[in-house]
């Protein structure tokens, strides 16, 4: 009985370079492992014709045709500036911040808000030496003055960079002559009081109304 | 403030029908759904250079180059039959039945068998109707024959279906006049008695030595 090997994953042995270069690049992608990777390679070599092939088109097309949006920092397929800047049914005065696509599709999820975004470079972080100028201000006061824009809608995570990010943000363009406002903090919607942690009960307690 | 929003994840709008296509076929792979997808898919628009395009690549070559293997249905890259079966310094009179590809590598990870394999076609299932054709050992008694072989190993899940064709397996052979044996049940390497359960703390014992 040969023990030694039974106390690490050996990794891809015997099963040709090309399969196993392709599970080591998919157990890099975020949430994912050697384990998950090979199982979704297992699942792709399986169904070539309904996983393999179609995924490998989107991926191409996907590839060739998404950029980032040069007005707002979105990625999307366009030819000059994304689909949610180029919607004439949106309102031009107000822009949301956000930190990554991510909160932007979040957001565009809700249907809440019809107007435009505005796609931070990063947030402001002391530990990773991270100053304003991630922020790229300049750029979102310039679009500001150009759209007549009226107010700075500041939708960041309720974290520590979140919220010093937000601060210095709104404090920034108090100077602007344009309203800046943020998220409210409270109590998630079907979250039970019990549960919740003292900080969010406090600012639920506080901006009560 | 909109709350029917807030009870269902209500789908990729207004993200571009490349994106949103991407995003759903990757969340159909084993393991993944809507979140992990978008997820990854935010990963590899971030990281085109060092994760899509390479990923792209690596698909391309897999769809191109890997194959199953007409002796024992192994999926690998080759020319005829696959780098096991075509290995001389592995032994031919002996062969290991697997249920699929992922068992296969799992045991070649443990480089404790030195002989050929063969992949069923599935298990018996009498809930899914499947019977003895599935398994489709004519191809593998031609095999044995063939090649002399002595031995069939049969490496079968524990479970119900497992278990059922291991039995139908060993019955099989023993009319062919080739050892059929089966992998042995016990206690896990690491595991610990009081957390067993009784099934295999039973086997455990029944096959004490």
């Amino acid at each position: 009985m040969c023990l030694k090997n039974f106390f690490h994953d050996s990794g891809e042995k015997l099963m040709g370079p090309d399969i196993e270069t392709l599970i080591q690049k998919i157990s890099r992608l975020p949430g994912l492992g050697p384990r998950s990777a090979r199982r979704i390679v297992i699942h792709m070599l399986k169904n070539r014709e309904i996983s393999l092939e179609p995924l490998l088109l989107s991926m191409s097309r996907v590839l060739k045709n998404v950029k980032t949006c040069p007005v707002c920092s979105n990625i999307d397929a366009f030819d000059d500036i994304c689909s949610i800047c180029s919607d004439k049914t949106r309102k031009n005065d107000v822009i949301c911040i956000v930190e990554s696509v991510a909160d932007l599709w979040a957001i565009e999820r809700t249907s809440c808000f019809r107007g435009q975004y505005h796609i931070l470079g990063g947030l402001l972080s002391s530990l990773e030496g991270k100053g304003p100028e991630v922020l790229m201000l300049d750029k979102l006061v310039h679009r500001c003055n150009a759209n007549g824009v009226t107010e700075i809608i500041v939708a960041l995570s309720a974290t520590v960079e979140g919220q010093t990010t937000d601060h210095y943000i709104k404090n920034f363009f108090s100077s602007q002559n344009i309203k800046a406002t943020s998220l409210a903090h409270g109590i998630p919607v079907g979250g039970e009081l019990d549960y919740l942690d003292d900080g969010t009960l406090f600012a639920a307690f506080s901006a009560r109304g």
